[in-house]
């Protein structure tokens, strides 16, 4: 049976760590930033040294194939891959792995001179973690990006999409190019870090995934009134952050209890205005999310939290506006891809568990496309989206093969 | 009866509004920027025009005196004077009020040939707002400013005051000169809108104000540890934020039962870390204040907050850091000034209430080392440290009326 070369593999795991690595260990490489432009540039020299082809899209999706330079429906293509950008003080194992092992795998494939039926190629997805949009990249590809909403993209800081784009070089105007042809792409699989502890508790080496969470975002604004902090009597302020403060606590505790046994919810981004210790914050502005593989389940827990910050802010005589700014909706991936994983797994020994992804995945944009899914291998300590997220180079090396054995399936 | 030019009053107030001043009214102007020495140009040359000495001593604190061109113990002067910086987007009146109807009343004192036995000084103290630090001005008057701590102060964005200083034309070694000499003033009255709403809902007319509250800041900063918001699970996180939002209701709940009658608190500075939706909050820092005019129960409130804030950090599992920022003990004002402003205010005809000051003023700082006192006018709405700041402009005439003969009372 072919496998993997896993020395190759950690030597461009590390390669690829270097550009916007951190003092203290961990990346930050957001997407179309100069890190991000080399690391582009160096993992296209990557590809075309390995002997594949190599080619960027519209939309900067990087691809590496074998038997193919474009997508087409006349020779549908197994797709594998992941992303190369980080959030902010990240790990090098979210999302490099997906696109160092599926290089890895292409090369072992070529090398061995195996002759799969189908072509095969590894992409890399532009800005994955959303630094301008959630999942941008694998978005363009599967579904297309309105043109209309593009200039109007742009990060937390302000800054904008089309800014980002030009200075890397691309013109946004070519993002609308980016989508795929119908029937171009025949299965997709991506390995990928567990970023959680399940894998790791359970003592299983491989997770198959069942189902992509949905994630729904929302920015919820208390407003209030801004009064002198020294002579406004207690009972008469209206104090935008404390307003915000009860509605966190109380729709942690509601989803937390209200929520399936694997709701998620997280409050990861507060401002408070004027922002001065002598004035009581006459707005506050949270960032809201929620996670859960049910879509109705989803849908009930945003209605009942929009309730209560409405009982909030009546309470505290606040105003709240709510105004919703993603939603991805759960993605279950392919039974045939789950199948074929298990049964890889099967031959090559690794005990598997059937799980679901409490993080979005450029899978889950290519689930609405072709039958997709996905390989998770455990983190240690389920640290992830921080500098000492890691995992065992044994568990890389599984990943890697199961991957390599899955694509060869697919393909076949 | 000597009278101040209440046309003249209300054009100066006007004239120093357009210093700083917002689109939508109100104005921000803090000490050392640009619109700051504007004003404080206008201001010399208002002096100057009034017939008054003008001098400005090494803290930027300006001064116009009749009788007087520097501080002498030879000569205690009788001084008044408020500040003409604001908090962002504040008002026309908190600050500028005191200062520039004590230049009235100066001029009024002047041009009316009265003959005083001491000399008479208004000061626009430097900084009362604490961009910097807090009553920055009245402090390097009385008591000194340590040199070794001017290097280190810094407004809540970074900038130094040294940069500060040196932009606006000063040299921050000077500022240790700028103390007085012992026995230089023979007393201080400042006059000052309520900034509250209590002399209008009473419909008294002026407030004679007994004691300055203390104010106690302080940084809590929780650390948790910041995690993947999907793949975490809820029992497992540690969330700062959430540490953050359950202090400060719990917080402003103790103060509001256990504290005095008149105890007030404010969390208006809020910062999460790292600050992405994604991201559970691995760190939240506050800025608490607490206002008591008994010393004795600020300091138990703040003994008891501390605890508060530890059995937080505890149950959450989090660790949280107190940073005590800056401390201003109550002051009392002095019985004979405010016996004298009572005096005035019954030859005048106007209704008084005794009061206490629930906001920091540079009276305190004078309070240490000379006989102070303060005048208060209603406050329209009670509103202050907001755009739409105001008075009647007849409680602002009362008031300057009140000062000029509380002024030639103590004077005599």
């Amino acid at each position: 049976m072919i496998a993997i070369d896993a020395a190759r593999l950690t030597r461009r795991l590390s390669e690829l760590a270097r550009f916007g690595a951190l003092p203290g260990g961990g990346v930050t490489r957001s997407c179309w930033g100069p890190a991000y432009e080399e690391a582009r540039k160096w993992l296209l020299g990557e590809i075309r040294a390995a002997g594949l082809t190599g080619w960027v899209d519209g939309a900067g999706n990087v691809f590496g194939g074998t038997g193919i330079d474009s997508f087409s429906a006349d020779r549908p293509a197994i797709v594998t891959g992941s992303h190369i950008d980080t959030v902010p003080e990240g790990g090098t194992l979210d999302g490099a792995l997906g696109v160092i092992a599926g290089l890895e795998c292409l090369q072992t494939i070529v090398e061995n001179k195996a002759t799969p039926r189908r072509p095969l190629a590894v992409a890399a997805w532009s800005d994955e973690e959303g630094r301008y949009g959630s999942l941008f990249g694998s978005r363009a590809f599967c579904s297309g990006i309105d043109p209309a909403v593009i200039p109007e993209m742009a990060a937390v800081d302000g800054e904008k999409l089309v800014d980002a784009m030009r200075r890397a070089g691309f013109d946004p105007a070519g993002v609308p190019q980016a989508k795929a042809p119908a029937g171009a792409v025949a299965g997709y699989v991506e390995l990928h870090i567990e970023q959680g502890p399940r894998l790791e508790e359970a003592g299983i080496e491989i997770g198959v995934v069942q189902a992509i969470v949905g994630v729904r975002r929302s920015r919820i604004i208390f407003h209030g009134q801004a009064d002198h902090a020294g002579t406004t009597p207690m009972a008469r302020r209206r104090d935008a952050f404390l307003g915000a403060a009860e509605y966190a606590l109380r729709a942690r505790e509601h989803v937390v209890t209200r929520g399936s046994a694997v709701s998620v919810t997280n409050i990861g981004v507060v401002y408070v205005h004027p922002g001065a210790s002598n004035i009581v914050p006459g707005r506050a502005e949270m960032v809201h999310e929620m996670r859960d593989p049910d879509p109705k389940v989803l849908e009930r827990l945003w209605n009942e939290c929009r309730d209560l910050a409405d009982g909030v802010a009546r309470e505290r005589q606040l105003r709240v506006e709510i105004r919703p700014t993603s939603a991805t909706v759960p993605a279950p991936c392919s039974p045939n891809v789950q199948a074929a994983i298990e049964t890889v797994c099967a031959k090559l020994g690794h005990t598997t568990e059937r799980m679901y992804s409490a993080a979005g995945h450029d899978a889950q944009n290519l689930s609405a496309v072709t039958e997709a899914g996905m390989i998770f291998i455990p983190s240690v300590g389920g640290k992830s989206h921080r500098t000492d997220e890691t995992s065992d180079p044994r568990a890389i090396e599984r990943g890697a093969n199961v991957l390599l054995h899955t694509l060869l399936t697919l393909a076949a």
